[in-house]
């Protein structure tokens, strides 16, 4: 089977002239056992730093949603991650990565039913010259989960629980592989494959982040924004419940951001590949930075009064915008290009809710504008990318997963209803759905 | 001085067969020394991650109890892991691997003076084909405080803050490493050993998890139920304070049980090993998430209504039932009995309610059902073992680690007592035992 | 450039000692570009974990302080780490390590131009006998920005926001990074240099700890008390608005501390180091579990009754106490060195209170205090450490930072004023200077 290690071969050696040491250190490996635990060793940390950002949306989308909502957006992160580890191991993993399915020539991923049945980890050849396939597995599994991360924050205060987490086995099962199949995979979008595109998206400020929020755009015209929200012309603010949380979150990405990254260099197994995934760390934690302190000044300016869920959003738009390609810039221009991010955001939030479309988190300033910001910032810096290939790239992963998202959505709207009650809005969806309050004892009533 | 390695390689032997590459790469690793520092770091950060649990249980707890006692819930939470970390250095570590002195031939660990001297990191000889006794102590040490925790969460809202410390002492000096020893320390639970029975217990459904269970079900069989939680034969619901810090607690536990189960491999020093880990992951993973899903369905199912600290519990009865043997089942399979957790976890917490046994957290559902659930399911997928041992061990363990707690929990209750007044109950602990509120400013009344 | 290298060799050099293979294993790495991705790896790993600390900080703050200066604080934190990321690599980095610039003999750093250019780790060579300079950067980095989280504790509830970010880029450009110079750069605490001064702090309990603490005196100082808090006489507690963040707060310090001094081995490139790295977190643990059972035992003699924050900086301070020789303790001395750092937290917040000293947090007791202890008791248990040296080398650290940070704070205060307005404060700095409540549904007033 062939798999994203050719990819991955690829992007390393894209990489290898930002080191002194990488002509010969990247080569031949100090032994091939050794390397190949140091790289599965990299990935099962990795992995549960990416795991540890499932928590992190779930803080921030509970800290960010008032009171009365609370309960249920625990219970869809809780819900969404669990479904989409069972998702994408049945279908999604071995749809991601279709090998010789390739052959059928298709450009929406291998629909051939033998790469349908679930994936053995048991069975596999270990392939002492990368890595094991229990350990990509993991790894991969946290990116596709955080896909569906993405959307519950968009969503929140008024989808059902039911359609919600309909929509997530979907997209975890077939959206997010067949398109990440594409660059991944060894599709049509992957680099150096039969004189194909040759786009660059180190660790997937489009396959991953903007795919989040191309679904999560489609359901939010959809389902409309909450009751309330935008009244005479102007946007009514709902305020977040517990800040602290919402910081937490927010921490807690931008910790588990270093596994998102660092672990996309998708080698450990020599110096240059280390060092580089040092540099990646570097360079993540830099634009994060630039992200937050340009929320922070912007915020100051034109408000005059700095907004601390905007420097939150402004530290995560930093971080998806240098997801892209977080190892060949100097740590000056990682700043630069999460600062920008962090200005997107700023100037995003208001813009949307101009457009009526109701992002109760932000995620789709933070996930989908900072997300196609990154992509294409990885011209100024990778001379392997150019930007005709990059908007391609953007384009074709959008309308995809934009026009699929948008008809399972309207499927669902029509069939079982994605909208709780007006009623059920007012009272809150925990006491209206759940039965339960998420603080029973402090709410002022 | 003999200690688990022995039962350890004896471990990885049965285990290697679900792997490719097993027979050559598991046996001899590429160089003692390389061997030494992947498995002695692989300690280090497995044993983070379990100490991290620590944190788990502490908001796990505090979001589960009323306001009016989360600070005393946080209290002894910090308090039990310090004291843990003291009581298992001077006296349960050396009692857990006596070495020669099972030469004794006893059955309650070996009560040997010489053994209870404290353990001396410096003055051990390293043995390169293994770790360092730093790592191993540190990564040990997490799991003896995790059974103190468990106990924590059962008994909360009325015992009394100083016999509950004296009982974590005893239970982490003596307790928990006597009957440790007894499978992880040479005895006659040890696989392989002398033709003893050999039990199966991989990370410790049964070791660690069923016998902070046990011991907390002796506590509160004693302890009896809070004021007015079952009232004409019916149980009155208190709510737990706050759900996002419950939800926090268990993806925090979620995240430490990846060095919980994967550290249990205890070598990572082969492609073999490591490759082993990766499994462990992805199936800890998957057993999660089936425990979470089966309970998300079930409630949905039985109450209309999703309950999302079903759905918490859930996850973690998952997470504790794939721990018998996270290695051997396939994904598939690993799903599946952590969805049995799930299963159990919703149909044991009433069936508890209408015994009046009054389990704050749901502790023992989780920790001691689906624990002896986790241990028989081994059968399933591993031929090392049998029912029949199986069933021998849970009992064995079971009714030591009862009858002593029980006899403690007696005593303690005889001469300082083990339950505050009933006026300090209604106050609540903080006020009442503390004098200092969690919330002073938010809560209603 | 020379760097720390030189002088971190050496501190391993003195602690092998204490281990028994050192002679041969810690000379001869197994071979060094495996030596070079253990090190590195380590040092992303280890750096990950400290910068987990800043959110440790940022929870700790938020759940000390009252609810009406929540989002104020939680800004702050987020804030200061991100101005750290920027200074401390524009600046900080290269003037910490001036390599021959010390050939100017300067005792106040190295200020030639030429240090000052950004840190650029894309050029720098790497040494494979070492360990690549993006992971020494990021590791290096997460000590600085620790020292200014430390100083945003005790200073909250009425300092300005900008002054103090201000202060945050002077301290992490300058003022932490000259200073860690003449330790860690080369300078003439250095050890071994020169036959200089041979001062022994391996991670910090002086250099990072006492830094932050002399900063937050300075400015406590020219600050004044929170308003009403010294009241006739006598101290008015001003409870913390949520003791679980507080508590989670501690529990993610902890955790962070592993990296913290594990880290500050420095090397892992062979067994000698990851076992002493390996004694390190069983060290560490302990005296942190020591502090806080000598606050938990302390605060119920002395008021009858446990204080759960008492507990959680005596937990840090135990932390901070072992910072400067967490290698060559055994297990029972470092519980006693924690201990002690608990005794010292006890004593030392009312005593600050004694002198109208407001200490919010209490981080001048835990940082400063227990810092200057476990600078000195460094002497019990390294033979490299002379009570007149550590003495010797706390004052230079502590004239230093103090006359300086004293001097910006003294300059901020006469140009834009470092507090906010009486009203101000009384509404609480998140309406009056943000305009946004960190929990709008739940106070009660």
């Amino acid at each position: 089977m062939m798999n994203f290690k050719t990819l991955a071969s690829a992007a390393v050696l894209l990489a290898l002239p930002s080191l002194g040491l990488a002509q010969e250190a990247d080569v031949t490996p100090p032994n091939e056992e050794i390397g190949f635990i140091f790289t599965t060793f990299m990935f099962l940390v990795a992995g549960f730093l990416v795991f540890w950002m499932a928590a992190g949306f779930a803080m921030l989308e509970a800290g960010l949603v008032r009171s009365k909502n609370v309960t249920m957006q625990l219970t869809k992160n809780i819900a969404l991650f669990s479904l989409a580890a069972i998702a994408y191991y049945v279908v999604g993993y071995n749809l991601m990565y279709p090998g010789d399915a390739w052959t059928m020539d298709g450009v929406i991923g291998a629909f051939k039913l033998a790469v349908l049945e679930p994936v053995g980890l048991a069975e596999a050849t270990p392939d002492l010259t990368y890595a094991s396939v229990g350990s990509d597995f993991f790894f991969q599994l946290m990116f596709c989960a955080t896909t569906a991360s993405i959307v519950s924050g968009t969503l929140a205060e008024r989808i059902k629980l039911w359609p919600f987490l309909i929509f997530v086995i979907l997209l975890t099962a077939f959206i997010y592989p067949i398109q990440a199949s594409w660059k991944w995979g060894g599709g049509f979008l992957a680099p150096g494959i039969d004189g194909q595109v040759d786009f660059q998206d180190f660790a997937g400020s489009t396959v991953v982040h903007s795919v989040g929020g191309w679904a999560a755009l489609a359901g939010a015209l959809l389902l409309g924004p909450r009751l309330g929200k935008y009244k005479d012309g102007r946007t009514v603010p709902f305020m977040g419940s517990n800040l602290p949380l919402a910081t937490l979150g927010t921490f807690i990405l931008w910790l588990g951001w270093f596994g998102f990254n660092g672990g996309s260099q998708l080698y450990m197994d020599t110096a240059g590949n280390v060092a580089d995934i040092s540099r990646i760390f570097a360079n993540t934690n830099t634009a994060a930075a630039g992200g937050a302190i340009a929320a922070l000044l912007l915020t100051q300016i034109l408000y005059k009064k700095v907004d601390l869920t905007m420097v939150l959003n402004g530290a995560l738009a930093g971080l998806v915008s240098i997801t892209a390609e977080p190892l060949t810039p100097t740590l000056g221009v990682a700043t630069l290009i999460g600062a920008v991010g962090g200005v997107i955001v700023v100037f995003a939030v208001p813009f949307l809710d101009k457009l009526k479309i109701d992002d109760v988190v932000g995620a789709i300033p933070v996930h989908l504008f900072a997300g196609i910001w990154g992509t294409i910032a990885v011209v100024f810096t990778n001379d392997a990318a150019t930007i005709g290939q990059q908007l391609y790239s953007i384009v074709v992963v959008g309308v995809f997963v934009f026009a699929v998202s948008f008809a399972i959505w309207f499927i669902l709207k029509m069939t079982m209803g994605i909208r709780v009650g007006e009623e059920e809005e007012i009272t809150g969806l925990d006491m209206a759905e759940l039965g339960m309050e998420a603080y029973p004892e402090f709410t002022k009533g």
